[in-house]
């Protein structure tokens, strides 16, 4: 049974095992004042182009969301989200368990636009409703899309004109960056968005989420609220170490890159197959719609999500590839599910 | 410059790293559902001695208890523990944040008895105070002292007869289990306790505590409260290999073992020194009481904390080994005091 | 300028002020356990006709429905409301700030049916995602329509098979028992919900919502929530003496009746000068479309709110009469809406 | 039975209920947007003599506290209260229920000093404790002491100086300010503190306490804070009105003025019978020490509360005036108490 299930059935690229037995057994500061934190968040300083930006490291992305949108708003301050928004429906609650309600908006492609905030501030007019604060978006989405330069520049304009913060879920920042269809950088996100988030767990990492926190007002006493959330890492070294391995020599950009073309691979053979999808990917995940009785034939042999009933005898799966997905295995995929179809085009 | 400041200076013991390495590629279960999660429940359900239990792993100490006190109380209902208790100065007020009072009672050694519980409950008498439900203890205590079996005992029968939970907090449960005047199983906090956690951060693990749910009614749903929490780990195999590799033999004994056996010659040596202390300890953490003078110097060769001050001309500082913290480092240590000391006994 | 703004815009019915005044030296127990509450709320039991219910006063619907709801649910728990529901948007997150999310399902009326939760129930199928497990239901809804006894019993018998609590919000409570069309009684309510409360100050009081509590799981302990919203109101004989009057002898229902039929008077007339609503309503809030020109024309002597856009040139408006409400107020409206409506019917 | 039991025994001044009635048919605005409710912060800001300062209505004291605070505190900041203070032990937890802790510090007459809170910041000096942010201080106490200017002063210089918060709970301010011993002005409140609060619960109101918020950052959509806490009243005017007739001929300090003096004929006469005192108060609550039999033969005349137990044979008890105490009331009790008492000096 092979798993396109998600990008996080392997451990760490073998790089960050390595970095974490090389360093072992030095004796170093907890909490995330170690010097391997130091250099991580210096290189990724660097990498980001601002030197006035505050990093901490998070062990998991709902970790990250709730530490940050809880202390980055006022007790009547809401986020505005996609419905398809991580922290809208797929994070148990976390954010209203701080107290924090999310305003949901439908939108067709997972990406949140001018219009739907502008609608979502139409909707909440006096001190009878929440107030919106704080711009959720993903990138890439949860479902595989990306956001253009362009429309991150909108949105920042946008947010900045109507004061509200702009924060970006980076859990699959790396697939985003490295999409054939991206045009925005590391240094554009710092510029952009008040805060985001480089999301490791999912592109490499035993598990690590960077949050870069580039408006001043929001850098205030937050190691309080990492602390306060149960996010403050004794061994925090563990994630600098393994931060340092990724972008001291682009190891990260490396394995993202790897994760979109297996999935391209994926795509682009189930579309000779005949098949179509829910949406056209770049990045690596995606979502081809296929009848019922080859699904359960897929099923014998291949791991993935059901992703949602398309129609009475179709369903759309999602299929994932990541840093340690096998590029044979992505063929032999194509190669198996052609041999299932009638009249492949193979 | 050599570190006795805590027991979480290294990384894992070696075992542990080479546990994470040899599973690496291996496609796994997210969430700790994978089998390395599950063999390392099955382990520990062995070693307590029950079947009916329920294990989840954490990353981190406040991560379990924020999680798991929260988890058991209702709004109105709050936790009694010592004013040295962990989550009542250390955790950021992580409990509060849950909506939960902590009351505190003032105890000489770190430990809870029946008499404080009883005062406590005395405090609160209607519904316009909170209504005391959770007794907190730690074992080894913040002050490095144990409960023994007859005082667990009997709190366990108070809290019973009250209709109150038992909660142990196990970061230190190690170094406790091995004391030499421990006479408590795994199987008594099995028996005694409605919940504990066993802490694998400061014995040995890379990060890890594994909570252990005994009542019932506790069980109930608690996944969700891991995952609202921010502490459901998308990689759970992280936790599940470490536990396994710290209890399929009895490392996680050994190891604690030798953390007092290195402690115990830190005071004893110092005890020969002609030094006293705040506190005779049994466990892995030493409370000398130095004169300012000789902490000074102490400090450009050692790192350690300063616990709090004695009177004028002289402090208490906490000396503390680990499972890393080598003999040949204490014995220096012992050394060094003795030249520095006049008079010495030596 | 005649105010059909909304059902609190006067004081209370003049017995009520009598009452007060009658009992104001008396000295009475404070919050709540005073002879006044104890006979008001004997005499609800009595009208809904059981004995095993627990009764709370409280000062208003958002601090009733955020002391219940949070009382009512675990941290990871969820409600289920209409996108209309009042806790929905119109608390300000109140329910968030209790730490718990609101499902809000679109409905076209105001009201939620079994397939509108079950549909909610769908979309939460495990711990990544909150648990549903109250509804929330308000009758009137609002949007001015009722629920019929088969179909508060149809919720009623799906919520008990699916494990789920019934809520009623009753703010307008009395609207709702008094409306032409209603087949509900204060006994059904006490049957087949778990919990409900009956408003007063829209209907009356001064301030107060009656909450009554069936479900024998929901009542323990239920002061102290009371107590740490806030809401334990030190003269709490205050809303037992307004509970007493409103239903000793039915006031309650005698003033609902009557703002219905002024609400009545208005919607018929504006039916007959030809203009259409939002919806039909039975209750005491009607929904008239209105051309732009004319809503300003009205505004010059009324006053009332805008309730949305229907379309370039016209809007609805929302009337509300009262138990204050004067038949002559709603006369004069109706005539003076014909007056400047060209070719009415009138 | 005559009860000195609490300060809301009684319903509201006669002109308060007069009050009530004169405007019960008026139609205003909902929500404290009404001209009772503009009045009354209008005259507030005269008697204050500060313009730029913000007024707020509240039900009650608990509702008060509990929205002030967590309005006016981020997620990881504390308040420093005494451990007599109401919000520590006797709101059920409301503050810790808003995700904040509370630092109790030990004094002896209920007010706090200087070197209290400097104790408490010396406490928390990292992120892995709370922030101490907030300075709750309440006037008259607790145990019935009162602040002098001298001392507030100090306290504000202090708060200032250290970037706390000094918030000034005044459920009993009335009686305070109406001391003999007094030198405190509300514009002195106004000028010393960050925000305060007049209660008038126990000084003549139905129900009813005014925040004032002087500190400008404080101040920001507040009234967001009030809806989501339950607290804004759909018929705000009732409070505006009860504040207007307390304060537009000073009836508020005339009431108080009563209270104060029956509470010192209960006290001189208790101290000529030849009782002591837990300590000696200026304000309308007393604490006599009386022996335990005495104690019992009292309450079969006299409804109070046993405050506590000071040895095996005498008890101390509070007893309290209001506005509503009748002077002939305490006389009596004196006289009882003589009556009682062998060798009495009367």
């Amino acid at each position: 049974m092979y798993s396109f299930k998600n990008d996080y059935s392997e451990g760490a690229h073998p790089r960050i095992i390595n970095a974490l037995a090389a360093s072992n057994l030095e004796q170093t500061e907890g909490y995330g004042e170690d010097t391997y934190s130091q250099r991580a968040k210096a290189l990724l300083k660097e990498k980001i182009g601002r030197e006035d930006i505050d990093i901490h490291f998070f062990v998991g992305g709902t970790q990250t969301n709730l530490t940050a949108i809880s202390a980055f708003l006022r007790p009547h301050e809401a986020a505005i989200a996609a419905t398809t928004g991580h922290i809208f429906t797929h994070e148990t609650g976390a954010i209203e368990a701080t107290g924090h309600k999310v305003i949901a908006m439908e939108v067709p492609d997972g990406k949140l636009g001018i219009e739907d905030i502008q609608k979502a501030l139409e909707m909440h007019t006096d001190e009878h409703m929440v107030k919106p604060k704080l711009v959720y978006i993903s990138n890439s989405t949860e479902v595989g899309s990306i956001y253009k330069k362009a429309e991150l520049w909108a949105l920042s304009q946008f947010c900045r004109a109507n004061n509200l913060l702009l924060f970006l879920d980076g859990a699959r920042l790396g697939s985003a960056l490295c999409s054939m269809e991206n045009d925005i950088t590391l240094s554009d996100l710092g510029e952009l968005t008040d805060a985001f988030y480089i999301g490791g767990t999912k592109n490499g990492a035993l598990m690590g989420e960077a949050l870069v926190i580039g408006k001043a007002s929001l850098k205030e006493d937050f190691r309080f609220h990492i602390k306060q959330k149960g996010a403050l890492l004794a061994k925090g070294r563990v994630l600098g170490i393994q931060f340092e391995e990724l972008f001291k020599d682009d190891l990260y950009f490396e394995l993202a890159e790897h994760a979109n073309k297996v999935a391209d691979i994926l795509q682009q053979g189930i579309e000779k197959a005949g098949y179509s999808f829910l949406a056209y990917s770049s990045t690596n995940q995606v979502f081809p719609i296929f009848p019922n009785d080859l699904i359960d034939k897929l099923q014998e042999k291949y791991d993935f999500h059901i992703w949602e009933k398309v129609d009475e005898s179709t369903k759309a799966i999602r299929l994932v590839a990541s840093w340690a997905t096998k590029k044979e295995a992505a063929c032999e995929f194509v190669s198996d599910l052609c041999s299932m179809t009638e009249n492949s085009s193979f």
